[in-house]
């Protein structure tokens, strides 16, 4: 098709695929096996059914929170919306300086729940596969915690933004 | 934490949390058994990591693709810009319906490759893991077809969007 350009690179072709597509932003939460709190910024968070209601997300094996994962039995997802800009950055970045002593507390299952995100789903894990040096993560939904309507919190072309207008 | 309203159904938690997250749009097509193009919408499409590069997406037992997908070696994924409004409807409408004569032809591996998308990824089907009635898809990528930009293309809050401002 004469529209495209051919690229021949598997990794290049992820890259400019991933360029072009957009995701939205969560946090994910879990406890330490020191009982600390660890998490990290996700954007493979996606739903995997309702009924029973699962999810599923995708982390690097090589991560600061992976040890922590694989002895983990719960998760807490946060939905971010816009106002969590700075948590989303943070939950990203230098993984001691995390969590602040004021933004979030143990809730259920002993997970750290953090403030003002616009939802929580609290998990079970279910299952874990491994693929290379990454690995998918499949969880059930327990329960949940609603929090206050946002435009949600979107990472696209490597730029956190908002939404814009409805097309339908 | 009081800013948050328990949600103790589980089913309901995850949509109140899915209704506040975003997701980019993709259209995933493979070559049915009996050789004829098949394909559907995607929200669940993310990256797997770029080295090796892999991506993963999440799909109903119960779908109409899912009998060719069991049986595919190969898929075709397509990432969408605000341009391809009206495929991702119809790919997400009655199956029988989904490819027009005109909009697509057959490419690498015999995939139906659609015109005008973002960017394609041409990839091989790697793992599939059964998760209750529904599936998680892990493949390899093998090379990409690169499109004309465009916005991407959001689901959010059950409507087709474009992205807003940056936020960072």
């Amino acid at each position: 098709m004469s529209e495209y350009q051919p690229e021949i690179d598997p990794t290049e072709a992820l890259r400019a695929a991933f360029r072009r597509h957009a995701s939205g932003v969560s946090v994910i939460t879990l406890t330490s096996a020191e009982g600390k709190p660890v998490g990290f910024t996700a954007t493979s968070m996606t739903s995997l059914g309702a009924n029973p209601p699962l999810a599923s997300f995708n982390v690097a094996s090589g991560s600061s929170t992976w040890p922590s994962l694989c002895q983990a039995t719960h998760v807490a997802i946060h939905t971010l919306g816009q106002r969590n800009l700075a948590l989303a950055q943070r939950m990203a970045a230098d993984h001691t300086q995390r969590f602040t002593p004021s933004d979030w507390s143990f809730g259920a299952h002993g997970l750290p729940i953090l403030q003002d995100a616009t939802a929580v789903m609290i998990c079970s894990i279910r299952e874990i596969h491994n693929v290379d040096s990454n690995a998918v993560v499949i969880v059930n939904i327990l329960e949940g915690l609603t929090g206050q309507e946002d435009d949600a919190l979107l990472y696209y072309n490597r730029r956190y933004m908002s939404p814009g207008r409805a097309l339908n």
